[in-house]
């Protein structure tokens, strides 16, 4: 059974909204395990640290070294080999690519720093793979811990309702997604287009692929210089 | 108050983990506002069908576009003028930047996508801005909708203890952040960089400033650039 351990002190926020909908489902059926370890069980003060200022000086706490890392060797005992993230700003940012081989693996051990941080020596006594979700400053790394959970059940076998799902494929293929339209065919005189409703499967393949290329050189053009460096060619005319 | 309106057929997902730390706080004193709105009840068929299959063809079902515009209409009903954004791979990635423009504002009014995806006439039909948050699938846009929403929340005046804290500032200037350290002084043979004990505020900063630069350099090529390119100069030796 794939197993994900999170090291967090708001253990409250698990499952959290992956107790619900397919990923909850699975969670009850037992399809995938999910512990938490609380950090705050592992301090020996009678306050429960599991912080002090920074070594330095600045603002905020910074979280311990050791008692993460007893918290870490809880959670992972000697022998476990799953991988042990952690999630902060300053890691990589997480892919579809390293999802795919997550998912396919015995499971993750997620350590979710808060406050300032955590003290750094963690990364390498514990052996930690930095990981971020988005550019963006969260409050802890719970949330980016429920994004890459998320990620990694739907593609555990057995969860999702359609393996082979559309959005999946564009991915893999490092574009963008095409548009995608149902019914009604008008609504408030904006019509599906005219190529989806042909019967032509050729010319809908066709669309797809360059309203897919479309989007993705102008959305986003790191996405698209990667997929013609990864192509090298010309994938479409006009440029 | 700032004030956030979700539109998912997963309302019981919200406020999950943003009901409970400073946010959940925040939340419970009226520090900010959330409110959802669940498509089924605008949807008009005794099944409560918000999707249907995919005009073209393809895997999977697609949210229908009547359904999900009354439930924005409902969400936000005219002169509401929070910004309205959907969560979907398509979008922009969301930045810090934007956060910080949205946590200024009145709020947000978020449409969650599930399935294949939304027919794609809601964007211009409901003038939707689309966002995404890492290059990653998720089962649905809530997750994404909880990051967006504890980055924008952890903003407002009140909400954090340190609202001037080391990581915010670290973001801002477009580099990552430094490594943190705290006692112990010495774990497991790791000691604390002997700059971060020695009191000398000016080597701290300087050698921050550095770990911050190497750090982004190494890992991050793509800040880095856009680093160099706004702050147009040499900003290291060495390279």
């Amino acid at each position: 059974m794939w197993r994900a351990s999170i090291v967090t002190i708001f253990p409250e926020m698990f499952p959290g909204p992956l107790g619900l909908s397919l990923a909850g489902r699975a969670l009850g059926q037992g399809g995938w395990g999910l512990e938490t370890v609380d950090p705050r069980e592992q301090a020996t003060d009678r306050h429960r640290s599991v912080d002090d200022t920074p070594a330095g000086g600045g603002p905020g706490m910074v979280m311990r070294v050791d008692v993460l890392a007893r918290a870490v060797d809880a959670a992972a005992p000697p022998g476990d080999t799953r991988p042990r993230l952690l999630m902060t700003p300053r890691g990589a940012p997480l892919t579809q690519k390293r999802v795919r081989e997550l998912s396919a693996g015995e499971g993750v051990v997620i350590v979710c720093g808060r406050f300032e941080g955590v003290d750094d020596r963690l990364v390498a006594a514990r052996g930690l793979e930095e990981v971020s979700v988005g550019d963006v400053v969260l409050s802890g790394g719970e949330i980016g811990a429920l994004v890459l959970l998320d990620a990694c059940v739907r593609l555990l076998p057995g969860v999702m309702g359609h393996p082979e799902s559309g959005t999946e494929e564009s991915f893999s293929g490092g574009l963008l997604e095409y548009p995608q339209y149902t019914r009604p065919q008008n609504f408030e005189g904006l019509e599906i287009p005219a190529v989806l409703t042909g019967g032509d499967h050729a010319k809908v393949a066709r669309w797809r692929r360059e309203q897919a290329e479309a989007a993705t050189r102008a959305r986003r053009p790191d996405l698209w210089a990667a997929f013609r460096a990864a192509h090298d060619g010309p994938a479409t005319k006009g440029e």
